[in-house]
């Protein structure tokens, strides 16, 4: 298994991340936790702007928040001079929160609320990605109230459907978000959004899918979403000034994985944008791209404390760790694979196969099947690598379970960027009605005889 | 579609839940919002304890505290004469804030900590479902330390495997969870119980499965759990005095579905220990079983509003609202159907069909496919039924979406159970390091020109 980021063994046979032993970490911060690995972040987005410049390609990396977003997190991307997409009032509370400027930041969202778009006008953020003709209306409304004209993309469905390895040009129409091209769904929107006083149409939106690994499906998507931009332009006038592609490049989660690089990706869509302009003799728009799991996943490592280890004989070992559907319901969810290694003895010889369960009280709550290992003993510190997307982002408290911890780590510094959560803290939303306070109603009347 | 519990429609033609009116309720606690029927969580309560009473069985109905669990909950079981099991620190820590005798609990889990375990014995919890043997010995040097003798079950995989309508004799042995009848596995488990000076054995424990709708499969399991109580009592002598036959009693989400009643459930259980015991010529053991779904899962239901409405021509019509799947995953995780009704009003003709998104930045965060309701618009409040159990307790924060708040409702009168999370909540365990909160590092490098 390649190792990623700045991980390392070191002389005592531990994994390291950013200079950081990880069994330490765990004695230090406690388990489960995550551990986030600054320099790869940086990197990851480094590796999009730069591939931006060799290509020639006006435009933005717009690190998509949903993946991961956090004070500490925020401030990183902001740093690297990335923009931000948020998709909820949430992650622009955060953004705000962390000081990130509105003026880098992109509202997503398939159903904001009047709350939402009003705090997004408030804040100024750069564009809101509008969604459908309710939203459409309903801003320009709240835009003419605040005295304001929204920044506004339209989010199409290009009726390309990308999946890991392939994609499907007609599929996913039948989709919640954004306007369909089929029946001049996404024409008269574009119509009805030149038309409105507090709207500036500036572009357009499209997003074909998640952790794909071919360039075919964006190069289709491009292609589509430029044709259509041409017809708008014979329709109406309207000169594309912005095109977001949307995100969804893959990353390695096991060794099978063969994610592209941000240069080989950025490559064919400059490419496939200049084909399509030329084509149709468009002046070339801004590109904007929203990598999310491609600038976290591989930069989070998840360690884990072995528990109880049961061997049915015959079938299977279970090695039961700290963690599980709680705080990474990626497995439950997605039938999500991932790898792990032995964090105090990385090169001990992995001849054993095993399964990894987490500890919620639910059959379902496995987080990695048939995993080569050395022999575990309770105690030995498991890291599951590249856990960075989607894992703490969609964690919650099933069985009441406290949040894990995340360290950022860098050049052998470790920083708390989210703190564990406590036992008070899960009752912390708890209230208790007058009339259930009373404690003379806790007679015992247990057991029935 | 029968409406569960206390719920009616008033003479606005508005839906009530415990004499109060849902639309007001959203109205003043906002939606998304958790509404509770506590007189049809109290029904539960005593329909299943009446039912032991009337089958003259001895033993405990034990509330599944997974299902949904905070303080106001506990109370309302414990002032019901109910036991309660939790699974996890954070439950057990919630039953004692709650003030929910320590004697009435049973502690499951397939993992517990040391420090869990600690917090069992140091609250004195009543019994241990313990899951392996490295459980069974850890337990027993931690109550020697503490000078205390724990009361135990074991858990043993019985071998029968239920699915809504069925079951499977042979599978199943591939679980995380319990001690392998096969083998001899469980028959040396109970052994090494035995024979530790800190463990008290007193039963054993089985889980079959959830959402279970026939009775077959649960007089399989007590057979199969009582034969194998008859030859450890040949083995060892020793015999069962309780036996925990876990719950997994199904719930009516979608009108096609056909729970049991507590009573023909609780019947074929005393007829299938009846006959086991008498077979084998046992002592008839108390009795206990673990109802969590069907104690509180009828008696939720989510308010909604209505947000953006899309038609996408030919195909489908999409009706988003402010939920999704942050505060009720399992639509996305387990396929779970459910079925809805516009609470503010409820009996206009349902001639339409649409499907009903999420808000979540997530194509499959889908909440009912293909609903049948009246022409909906922006602003309408929907109900969606059955939502009790395994939705609050698995709900997250993903999208940075806040958490929603929970009503209790009861002959008119709403209470605040669980308040809404805010925007501060949700950054409240975020922290800045030192090295990133430096203002001068956030250079504005946006346009790649």
């Amino acid at each position: 298994m390649r190792l990623p980021g700045t991980m390392r063994v070191n002389h005592l046979g531990h994994l390291e991340i950013g200079g950081c032993d990880t069994v330490e970490l765990a004695r230090q911060f406690g388990t489960p936790l995550y551990v986030l690995d600054e320099a790869l972040i940086r990197r990851q987005c480094r590796k999009y702007r730069e591939a931006f410049v060799r290509h020639g390609l006006r435009g933005e990396v717009i690190y998509a928040g949903k993946a991961l977003l956090n004070k500490a997190v925020c401030r990183i991307i902001a740093q690297e001079g990335l923009s931000l997409d948020v998709v909820s009032g949430g992650e622009l509370y955060t953004a705000i929160a962390a000081g990130f400027p509105p003026e880098r930041i992109y509202f997503h969202g398939n159903n904001k609320s009047e709350e939402e778009l009003r705090q997004g006008l408030d804040c100024g953020v750069h564009r809101f990605v509008v969604d459908s003709l309710y939203e459409l209306h309903l801003l320009n409304n709240l835009a003419a109230e605040a005295g304001k004209v929204a920044g506004v993309y339209l989010r199409i469905t290009p009726g390309v459907e990308a999946h890991t390895h392939t994609y499907i040009r007609t599929g996913q129409r039948d989709s919640k978000f954004g306007f369909d091209l089929v029946g001049s769904v996404a024409l008269e929107a574009t119509k009805q959004a030149l038309a409105l006083p507090h709207i500036n149409l500036v572009g357009f939106h499209c997003h074909i899918g998640s952790q794909i690994f071919d360039v075919e499906s964006f190069k289709v998507a491009t292609e589509v979403m430029l044709d259509f931009a041409a017809s708008v332009w014979r329709e109406t006038g309207f000169a594309l000034r912005e095109l977001d592609l949307g995100g969804g490049m893959g990353i390695r989660h096991v060794a099978s994985d063969r994610p592209l690089e941000p240069e080989q990706f950025v490559a064919a869509l400059a490419d496939a944008v200049r084909t399509g302009v030329r084509r149709h003799g468009l002046p070339e728009p801004k590109i904007l791209i929203e990598p999310g799991r491609s600038i976290v996943g591989e930069a989070g490592t998840t360690l884990y404390t072995v528990g109880a280890i049961k061997d049915v004989p015959g079938i299977r070992t279970y090695v039961a760790v700290d963690g599980g559907m709680y705080e990474n319901p990626r497995v439950a969810l997605y039938q999500a694979e991932y790898t792990a290694v032995v964090a105090n003895r990385v090169h001990a010889p992995a001849d054993r196969v095993v399964s990894v369960a987490g500890k919620c009280c639910e059959s379902g709550d496995m987080l990695i099947w048939d995993l080569r290992v050395p022999e575990l003993q309770p105690g030995d510190v498991l890291a599951m690598l590249s856990t960075g997307a989607y894992t703490y982002s969609m964690a919650g408290n099933y069985n009441r379970m406290p949040r894990p911890a995340m360290v950022l780590v860098r050049e052998g510094q470790a920083d708390l960027i989210v703190r564990r959560e406590t036992y008070a803290d899960l009752v912390r939303y708890d209230v208790l009605p007058e009339r259930l306070a009373a404690p003379e109603h806790l007679a015992d009347q247990r057991a029935i005889e």
